[in-house]
């Protein structure tokens, strides 16, 4: 069969400097592209703080958040090598609105297996899919035997993503014009994601400014490598100081809790190994609200830079986080998505940092004590407002781990040898 | 007392030709403004049509909608004019929303009177209230005595707009600091709205062209008013031939089946009367999804447009709204609300119009059939799922009117004897 070469893998082993844009994919990219950078003075005000804070702001896009950034070139390049349709799972519903929107843009198929707790408590998500004309499957479904298998065992299983994920590879395995399509961890995923940093470094100096602070939340790494990758090579290439800090919620702390591992991607163990920071595959995180940072792992190359000092991590309850959204949205209008909180969070840590260096300062030595902050709003939270009604009616509780409970899925994991 | 002179009352028989806006309206203004116009590749694509199609997208606003535009200066102007709380009613919940955003960006205090169905049928609409700040009211309340009158009759009243409007006049009424803030309608709602023609006018010339066609949706007339002003300003200052066309439900047709008359604008007759195309103020629509444009009346500067014919209007069934909206979802990206839906269905009819005129001008005359259409897409449908399962389950219907339907309010209005 005469298809083109499969770009997606050669982005994934890429040495590349520079990979360009496709034309058809820039097309798409206008309808959002670039998005907003705001300097929040409303947070500034409030939080009075001297740190001067901005954001990118992702939730522009038609899904709402930074993942149709992947979705538009994924489902392209899938165009280009002759795929008629594209399987993959969603969860909360962010990754699949993303690629239905991106499927649609580029006329092909799509078969989203929907983690079927979510297909029920989410109908508004799945609509949205719909409306793109994606096909929603409640997973486990009748439609695989990996799904068959799980439902001769519990008809009344509520699914989890792993089940999805495997319902999805299988379906792509069986039929050699479907593929499978993920939305993070893997490196041409974290390249694509890139667009948002390089267009936050143009920004930036239109803003006269350079970030001492960088931040962004932190679930496989896509939505931090997006924003930080950019920076993380001005540290590297310029000796910038920036300090590049993800933020993770202290449900799934694989960065901050986790180990240096070879590790698979999913949870059944179909993906090759990864060298990542994890939790192990087996990990299953409490169901916080913020879903989009709920995986046991992190993507290899941010993996890499937490081992090698480039990035820094940091670990936050959700109740903190929920503050801090509040707070975000009362003082700049914005209502974030959850897992933005949890930038949001971090940003007002440093913000109060700031501040108290700067009081410090004044009395000391009299110097300014401005820091520039930037973050990734990576979404908003139109479509998670029942998360915030639970926070409003105290129903959401932080978590705490026993180490058990943390390193039960470690042990049978093999130490990555590479040098430090 | 020393207040400020009520800058929104001379804003309403104001004969400026220029009305400045203050410098703390545009701070917040830049959250989202100026707000993004787009050439309709997609949508031309799917229409197979020779016309431009452009529309200004006003659903980058934290509220979602066109409404902030207005809801911004209300609160400001309120806030000069020394008002330490508003009051305001709520239907489907987007100017409740917009004012909500717009009193927490200038720490004001905010009641809102939410239809009680609404309340209990569309709980994200006031948790988004909620979170930036106010308080929001099921109605009928006890907090009043216009509520109560109503509950001591029924319990279990659904309330209705008119209630709700009742309510929050009463509280207003009843306090010297507390004002009353409307959403549409009337003269100084529609000059703030006017920011999104004006940007329209720039951003049509940056790219090289003039709409033969403007279209919004039509409910008050804010909506309408704020992109087509400028343009109704061409045709007469500048002997512009550009058909301004308001797209209007047919479940409540006051543009195209109602009269001009004297009217009240709101359900109970508190307001004074205004000269207005009207179905009565008594008159009913059909629960349509549509919620933003079940007004029974037009703004008077909209009205006398209508009797002068520079502007035209049509009506439309939902139907072919909602079938109008999904293929512009699919084409576009973005999902419109369904108040947004009635223009694109317009649109539509124009693009058919230009490229059948375009098919027989190619073969009797070989010219170019081209037209140029610029519309208001004024929000998004984030909020408004229900309403698209509710079409793709077949649920909704059109909606036909006796003659005695339509008119039944209009028999005890005066005539407006303003010269044609």
């Amino acid at each position: 069969m005469a298809r083109r070469p499969w770009p997606r893998i050669k982005q994934e082993v890429s040495r590349e400097r520079w990979v360009e844009i496709p034309e058809p994919v820039r097309e798409v990219y206008k309808i959002w592209r670039p998005t907003p950078m705001f300097r929040a003075y409303g947070l500034e005000k409030a939080l009075d703080t001297p740190a001067h804070i901005y954001y990118k702001y992702e939730g522009v896009s038609p899904a709402g958040s930074h993942k149709p950034n992947t979705a538009v070139p994924q489902a392209y390049y899938n165009k280009m090598e002759g795929t008629k349709r594209i399987t993959t799972e969603t969860g909360a519903g962010q990754w699949g609105s993303a690629l239905s929107f991106a499927c649609q843009m580029f006329g092909m198929g799509l078969e989203v297996y929907m983690v079927k707790i979510s297909y029920q408590q989410k109908p508004y998500r799945k609509l949205l899919m719909n409306t793109w004309g994606a096909e929603v499957i409640a997973s486990p479904s009748e439609r695989t035997q990996a799904g068959r298998t799980i439902l001769a065992k519990d008809p009344q299983s509520p699914g989890s993503l792993g089940i999805a994920i495997s319902e999805a590879v299988e379906r792509a395995a069986a039929d050699p014009d479907t593929k499978y399509a993920l939305g993070s961890v893997l490196n041409h995923v974290l390249l694509h994601q890139t667009v948002i940093g390089l267009e936050a470094l143009k920004q930036m100096e239109m803003a006269g400014e350079y970030p001492d602070v960088v931040i962004a939340p932190f679930g496989g790494g896509s939505n931090f490598a997006g924003l930080a990758l950019p920076f993380v090579h001005g540290r590297i290439a310029e000796g910038r100081q920036t300090l590049c800090l993800a933020s993770e919620p202290a449900s799934c702390p694989k960065l901050t809790k986790g180990q240096f591992r070879y590790d698979f991607g999913d949870t059944l163990g179909m993906t090759p190994l990864m060298p990542m920071f994890t939790l192990g595959h087996n990990f299953m995180p409490p169901a916080v609200h913020a879903g989009g940072l709920r995986y046991h792992g992190a993507g290899p190359i941010i993996s890499q830079l937490i081992k090698d000092g480039h990035v820094q991590a940091e670990a936050i309850q959700q109740l903190e986080c929920f503050e801090a959204g509040v707070l975000f949205a009362k003082a700049e209008g914005i209502l974030p998505a959850p897992e933005a909180n949890h930038a949001i969070a971090s940003v007002i840590r440093q913000a109060q940092a700031a501040k108290q260096a700067g009081q410090r300062r004044t009395i000391l030595f009299n110097l300014c004590g401005r820091r520039t902050i930037l973050f990734n709003l990576c979404g908003h939270g139109h479509f998670d407002l029942q998360a915030y009604d639970d926070y409003f009616a105290g129903k959401l509780q932080d978590h705490q781990f026993t180490d058990e409970q943390l390193y039960a899925n470690l042990r049978e994991l093999e130490e990555v040898p590479f040098p430090a």
